[in-house]
């Protein structure tokens, strides 16, 4: 099968690979000399033009936000034909999916929100967590694709919902970072060895993904890795915002979260981990994680 | 050694009968049926009063707070002796603790506070994590008999650091219950099945303790036992939120979650379960759990 | 001139009298008995179709929301000319306002958004502040109608500029009452009788219109009438956190608010009036208002 | 009448010289020169050491905190003697109030709170507001010496209830400081003239004597003066939430508003205006109020 694949970031660039073992590919980045490397890793083809991507029977797309599709979408939809898959891998907004999976239904193309949850871990080993919004019938036909660098796949239902869970994902994600660090940070200032609050607390039942893998190497250890952008997790929890807001619920935590992490991602700057909001909210209590 | 157990509820029952399998035991309880019921099965003996207790070597007290542990200790204070040790497994306040701790030491009694983790099941089995305040020699004395019930047992700092601690991990319990259960809200009012949605959340960096264990048996099976009481943890992260207003620190998000909590204690109840906060957070959105 | 005004509401009844004593006028209303009540009361022409209201050389809307505005544009637009003055006095939102005038831009109808504040009372009086977004021209043929009802009328700049401020005063507002209930709930508790704290409070710097006009009726006197509904309040509020959103701004305190005012709006009803969102918080104490 | 006056700050100092006006007064500071500068200016006469002013009949204190407070009764306490009233203009909390009182009574020595409000204007000029806690014989003896330079007195409520109120009311002040800031940052983004927005805000229900007095000098004229400082509004704000905490009530937004303020006070430092908070907000939302 020929495919095509758009966005070689820290996540998109070895799931392109793994596809590309079982496939032909032909793959675009905007940065071209990330599409070289990867055709020279992989044997991949980079295409001239990303339009060029219009030519393969299915077009993955990894990409920032929902508006880099679309700016995608406008490029290739001249070329579009009847019968392509599109799998879109972006952490995107579900409206925005929904708007253009309508608009290639209207070129006989089908769509399938996929992101993705896993870290570039995962990315690598191909066991990554894939949570795909579509029809049945893209489902099924974007599974065996999926399966190339998934390890559990979930249909979560039509267009959009893919979406909107990875969203809900990473409010509770960032939720659980932040309130851990109120609690972390009580705990230091009144003398606790950090390390042996981690032991206590992630045998405790406050314990979550964050507080047991994430907070410890920063806050134990002292390494703050470049991992995932504060301000792409900002965006999602901003989708998520929005979405309850179309629904009109009242989610007082979530709406709170989202502002700190605008706040926090204004002050530490775009290139900024997402873990590194910690050390704003320390800040706002005139501490630190030092020492 | 000469023990007794002072609070018999659903954790201090079966923690006070993993050490009277090695200790001789004397067991107080409000109810005095239940000490009756207690001795019936593991052979102790019923406190006839509650300060009878201070015949013991070691003294254990359960108790709802802090202020039940003053009271207990206002009724044993004028038989206390040089040489006993204390071990309060209360969930109580940090400030009581030093309190009770230097009142104790003005007896020559040691006290350490010993709040457990684990639930009523781990009481049970004896696999409690139990996170200790206390001098170092208070803790080699205590770390004998609380192996009598606990698995994880960690000495955490000095007299009241087991309390804050506990309370911090009841943060993060209530504020990842809380936010989890938002999300849940959304993807529910967008049409999405729970069991599917817990499935990909649990397979993602959002997961938490309670939305793998807590939160699926009560939003998927509709199953809501009493399995803590809401007013129990609403005092915690009060505890929590009084340490914090002490320490000057900017902790928006606990603070936001006491004030739910509250709240939603309020609503129902001194009797409610702890997970039911979400549903009083689903009729703040005008929305329910079932169907 | 020939004008019409569509929506006979507690403020656009009054402010259509107003308007009619110096124009000629036909009038429409959802429920028509009140617009044959105005007929007989002001010598107004009740409209039999909405859509008739094209027939004036001046339409005035004032609805409930921009979706009704939407469906009225929808009836008149095909019988709309070049020329024509469109001013709408509904609380709407920003966005809405800009696509609405765009649409009726195309045929040639100029359109100002001029929501209103002032209350009933001064609706009645024809005292209201009116602020007016759109172009230097719109304004200026708006004003000397405007002026029929309002006193202070204010160009605040392009079209959607009036809901805009409109929205964020009924932020202030909404933000006031409820921190002040707060407040006055706490010297309630300790036993202050509240109209010896209004006395204070309102000689103070925390005095606002909300503590000085809207709260002691309610709070000292018992007295709760429907004069604003919540429901729309929240609507207002939700428009605010709309823009602010958009903005991808960090409002921490609006958003609290708002989720709050839509949790009582759940819990009191679509007909409750807006300073009842106090029992509300007083019920989030378990406490009340009376005795 | 003797009397003596403790803390010649920006509001004591022209307090203690309305009194010294038709009273004896000796005066302590402890910065020494503006002691001096008092006796120079009212012929008032200053105290070797603050335990000297023990000697009058009535003492005047006006303090940051009631910590200063215990220091001085501390300092006073061995030259008290029976009769003697105590007037403390201190903004301070009232449990420490009801401590003082007690301890002072047991030496026979009447305490009444009487924290003061409208700014250093009002103290200039001997209109100040004044809320008094304290019995009703307290209150009268206090009266004649609070009219001399305050306009409106009132009588709240038992000892403590003058700090209790004091505190509410700048726990409305700083939350509709901080609201009406996020409304006008929106406003200012979308390109609207600040100046007509506060003309139309003022207007409307949403205004307050934040938005109307205090924020339009900033905001438009540009002038950030040091009124008063945001440190002690932040422990003003902080003793309202602890009186709240104590009530077990659920306030949400006053918590919130809590945080905010210790979040901007330990980025704007010790001697930052309370309005410069405005400053912190916007820096939340990577903004600003120049331009």
């Amino acid at each position: 099968m020929k495919t095509a694949f758009i966005g070689l970031g820290a996540m998109g660039y070895p799931m392109a690979g793994h596809v590309s073992k079982s496939h032909e590919m032909i793959v675009w980045n905007r940065t071209t000399a990330v599409a070289e490397r990867h055709a020279g890793e992989y044997g991949t083809r980079m295409a001239a033009d990303v339009a060029d991507c219009a030519a393969a029977d299915v077009i993955f797309s990894c990409l920032p936000t929902s508006r880099e599709i679309d700016s995608v979408v406008d490029a290739l939809a001249g070329r579009l034909r009847k019968g392509q898959l599109w799998i879109d891998n972006t952490s995107g907004d579900p409206e925005s999916a929904r708007e253009t999976a309508c608009r290639l239904a209207g070129l006989g193309v089908e769509y399938v929100d996929a992101p993705v949850t896993g870290g570039t871990n995962g990315a690598a080993a191909g066991t990554l967590t894939v949570m795909v919004g579509g029809s049945k019938e893209g489902f099924a036909r974007a599974l065996p694709l999926i399966e190339l660098f998934g390890k559990k796949i979930v249909h979560v239902g039509a267009v959009g919902s893919g979406h909107a869970i990875k969203a809900m994902n990473n409010v509770m994600l960032a939720a659980n970072i932040w309130v851990a660090g109120e609690c972390l940070l009580s705990l230091k200032k009144m003398g606790m060895d950090l390390s042996v609050a981690f032991e206590v607390l992630n045998a405790g039942s406050g314990r979550s993904f964050a507080s047991e893998s994430l907070l410890p190497p920063r806050l134990v250890e002292g390494k703050w890795p470049l991992a995932f952008k504060l301000a792409l997790l900002d965006k999602d929890v901003r989708i998520a915002a929005e979405t309850v807001h179309e629904q009109h619920l009242s989610t007082p935590v979530m709406n709170l979260v989202s502002n700190l992490y605008t706040a926090a991602r204004r002050d530490l700057g775009e290139n900024a981990d997402y873990i590194e909001v910690l050390k704003y909210m320390a800040k706002m209590s005139g501490e630190g994680w030092e020492g």
